[in-house]
């Protein structure tokens, strides 16, 4: 059996986002994305894709829709297929996000 | 936009293992299962889903194909469809674990 450990998929980019894929199959991907102070992900938009996002340490601000919210530890969010979403690391400090996608674009 | 915290999802019942489910779609679920020592779900096979296990709090046994092992926090397994899978809190404390499936049965 496959065995990770979440602290081996937070590896960061000072030049944009990084995202550590931990699983992946046809169904779904689950990443951990990590952000630099200032870095972001633009919104997008994934036609027949669910992304739920976690957050794992920092805080970052998130837009689904035509929503933003600031998450912190523990916090979470889903966008649907259909719904633009993103990611801004607005702080001084590392964000690191749980990202969870079905199925595998 | 939905917005959780994780700490929302953590009961626990004195009778069996608790699922705290968090998003549902057509494409996945995501839950949080709460074990009690000595509660287990047993070994199961899904078809056509894949399964990812990331543990939150407390260790338990898992089980994937015909391997076991001690998972502790941050640790994380996958149990691809068509493979038998279970979980364990062979501990004498609380275990919280993280639940992906795709797509929803």
């Amino acid at each position: 059996m496959t065995v990770i450990n979440l602290a081996d998929y937070q590896k960061f980019s000072s030049e944009k986002m990084k995202k550590n894929n931990i699983f992946q199959t046809a169904r779904f991907f689950c990443d951990i994305y990590c952000f630099e102070p200032g870095q972001e992900q633009k919104g997008h938009i994934h036609g027949e894709q669910d992304k739920v996002y976690l957050v794992l340490e920092g805080k970052g601000t998130f837009q689904v829709g035509d929503e933003k919210q600031v998450l912190g530890p523990g916090d979470g969010t889903i966008a649907p297929a259909g719904d633009e979403h993103g990611v801004r690391n607005h702080t001084n400090a590392r964000l690191k996000v749980l990202v969870f996608v079905a199925p595998n674009p």
